[in-house]
C-alpha cells in the first residue's frame, strides 16, 4: 500500500494538484506555440489520450499571445514555460495562462520575480519552481551534491515567494540522472509541503526514456512522493501521456482503460501468442474502461496464472479456452480467438 | 548510493549471480526448444545483445535431450524450465543444462523433488524456486495476502531443499501486479541470504511491458535487492535484454554500450529534435562502448544543461554547437548535424 504524501492542494485552472487529488498527467507541446492551429491540434489529441494539464513554450511575445487563442479552443488548464525573459511571462498570463513554469537558473532577479509573482496572484495562477540539474543558479552556499544544490535552489525560490506573500507554488526537480533526481526529491519533502511535480529530464527516446522515466518516477510514487507526473520523451508527446498512464497504473495509482496481461511465450506455446496479443491490443484500444485482458501461452496453465484478469484467453493446439476471474466459460477453435474474447470483453463491460 | 543486500553468491555455469557479481542479465528462448537450429540461433542473437544467462522451455523428453546440440553450439550458461513432470528436470541435466527453474506449485512431491535435487548436487547445477502467484501451491497455513502465501512456498521450499543438503539455491517471486511483487521480495530478504531473480511476470507487450517491469524492477533494486533480473515481455527476447539493461543503467547499476540523452524537445526548437535523435541513436548502435550522448534542441542552454553528456549537440537555428562535458568545441552548419556528432563521438573514443 502506497502512503501518499501529504502536500498542499493547489488549483492549476479546473485541475487540482496535490492533496487528495489523483495524480495529474501533464504533457508539452512539442509544435511552434506561434502555429496556432498545429498547438490546438495536438493538445486536443493528448487531451483525447489523457493528458491533464498541458505546457507550451514561450520563447517570444508571439508565442505568450496565441495561448488566448488556443485556450479559446481547446479545454485542458495550459501552463507558460518561461525561460530567460520574465515579460514573457506577464504576456503569458495577460492571454489566461493557467500557471506558469519558471526557471530559477535562468530568472533569477528579485524584482523581476517580483513583478511575475503580483501578475500571478491576481490572477491566481499558481508557479511551478522548475528546478533543472543542468542549468541551476549559482550555489549561495557550499553544496556538497548536485541534489543538495537543486534542494537549495528550490528553497531559496520558494522563500522568495512567501516573502511576496505567494502560496500557489509547485515544485519540481529534474535531472537526467536517476538517482540524483531520487535523491533530490526526497530531501525535499522534508523541508516543504507543496505539491511536486515529477519527472526525469531529457530521457531520451520512447525505448529508453520510457524504462528510465519509469525506474525514476515509479521510485518515487512508490515512496509516496509526487502529485503530478510529466514523462519526457523525444517523442510525440502522446507517447508521454500513455507512459504517464502505464507508470501510475503498474503501482495502482490510477485506472486509465485496460490492462494487457500477457504472458511473454516460450517453447511451450503452441500458438503464437505475440502476435495474438498484438492483435488484442489493437483491438483495446477501442475500449476506455478499465478492465484486465489476459493473453496466456497455456491452456493448462493460463486461467489460474492469470485469474487477476476480468477476462482472458488461454490458447493450447489448435483450441484455447475463454475465461472470466480464472473460470473456463467457453472453448473456442484457433480462427476464433480474436472475436471470441473480444466478445468475452464487451460481454463483460455491459 | 544503492548499497546492495548481501547475498549467497553462486555459479550458474559461467556466471556468478550474488555476492559482490554485477546484477545477471537473463532472457527466455521463445522458440520450440525441439527446434535447435531456431533455439541456437535465437540464443546467439540475444548474447550478441549481452544476455548472460539464457532459459529455455523444456515441455517434453525431446526438448529435455535437444540440450545437449543447442549447448554445444552457443556460449551462455543454460537453465531449463521445468514444469509438472519431474522426469524432464533429470533428463535436461543429463542434457548439460547448468540449472533448473522450478515451480512449486505444479511440482510438490518431496520424493521427486528428491531424486532431482540429488542430480542437481552431483552435476552442481543450481534450482531457482520459481514462485509465481497465479500457480502457487496450496497454502500450508493461513496467509493474510498473495504476497505472504508466495513467500511461504519459496521457504517451504527452500527448507526441504536445504533437508537434502542442498544450497545451490536462487529465489524468484513474481506476480503481474507490481506491488504485490515488490511486497513479496522486501519480506523475504529477512527471511533467507540465497540470490534473487526478478521479474514481474506476464508483464504484457513491449510498450506496457517495459513500463510495467521498469517500475517494479526498478523499486527493488534501488531498494539494494535483486541479483538477477528477467524483463518478461511479449516480444522478441532481444527486447528483454536490452529494457533490461536500460533499467540497470538507469540506476547506475550495469555500463552498457552508449546511453543518448536527448531533450523531448519543445515550440522553442529550431530543428526537429526527434528526428535527428532516431538517427544517432541509430547510428550509437554499432558502438560497444559506454559513451553518453546528447541531442538538445537549445543551442544557448544545451551544453550546460547536457554538461553530464561526454559528447554532444545542441542544435539553433541552422547551426549547432558539438560539445564535450559541456564545453562547445565547433560550430557545424544544419547538414552536418549528425556527422559532426558521430565524428565527436568516435574521437572521444579513441
Amino acid at each position: 500500500m502506497i502512503i501518499r504524501r501529504r502536500s498542499k492542494s493547489i488549483k492549476v485552472g479546473t485541475a487540482t494538484i496535490g492533496g487528495d487529488a489523483p495524480i495529474v498527467v501533464q504533457s508539452m507541446t512539442k509544435t511552434d506555440t506561434r502555429d496556432i492551429r498545429a498547438t490546438i491540434n495536438q493538445i486536443k489529441e493528448i487531451a483525447d489520450c489523457g493528458c491533464e494539464i498541458v505546457r507550451v513554450a514561450v520563447p517570444d511575445s508571439e508565442a505568450a499571445r496565441a495561448i488566448t487563442t488556443i485556450k479559446e479552443n481547446t479545454s485542458i488548464p495550459i501552463i507558460a514555460d518561461i525561460h530567460f525573459d520574465y515579460r514573457l511571462a506577464l504576456e503569458a498570463l495577460k492571454s489566461g495562462a493557467d500557471g506558469l513554469r519558471l526557471n530559477p537558473g535562468n530568472i533569477n532577479d528579485p524584482e523581476q520575480i517580483a513583478k511575475v509573482v503580483l501578475a500571478a496572484r491576481e490572477r491566481q495562477a499558481p508557479i511551478r519552481i522548475g528546478i533543472n540539474a543542468g542549468s541551476l543558479p549559482p550555489p549561495s552556499k557550499p553544496c556538497a551534491s548536485i541534489s543538495e544544490h537543486m534542494v537549495n535552489a528550490a528553497l531559496e525560490q520558494i522563500e522568495l515567494l512567501e516573502s511576496l506573500d505567494f502560496d500557489l507554488i509547485k515544485v519540481s526537480l529534474k535531472a537526467f540522472d536517476v538517482p540524483t533526481t531520487i535523491e533530490a526529491y526526497r530531501v525535499i519533502v522534508s523541508k516543504t509541503s507543496y505539491p511536486l511535480h515529477l519527472g526525469i529530464t531529457e530521457a531520451g527516446l520512447f525505448r529508453t526514456g520510457a524504462v528510465r522515466s519509469a525506474v525514476g518516477i515509479g521510485i518515487l510514487l512508490y515512496e509516496g512522493i509526487g502529485d503530478t507526473i510529466r514523462v519526457s520523451l523525444s517523442a510525440h508527446p502522446r507517447e508521454e501521456v500513455t507512459t504517464a498512464y502505464e507508470i501510475l497504473k503498474s503501482l495502482d495509482l490510477r485506472q486509465h482503460g485496460p490492462i494487457l496481461i500477457s504472458c511473454p511465450s516460450c517453447g511451450r506455446a503452441e500458438v503464437d501468442i505475440i502476435s495474438l496479443a498484438e492483435s488484442v491490443d489493437a483491438n483495446l484500444k477501442e475500449i476506455s474502461k478499465p478492465i484486465k485482458v489476459a493473453v496466456m501461452g497455456c491452456i493448462v496453465n493460463g486461467p489460474g496464472e492469470a485469474k487477476d484478469a476480468d477476462v482472458g484467453i488461454a490458447c493450447g493446439k489448435g483450441k484455447g479456452a475463454i475465461f472470466r476471474k480464472g473460470k473456463v466459460v467457453r472453448t473456442v477453435a484457433k480462427k476464433d480467438f480474436l472475436d471470441a474474447l473480444m466478445a468475452e470483453v464487451k460481454n463483460f463491460l455491459t
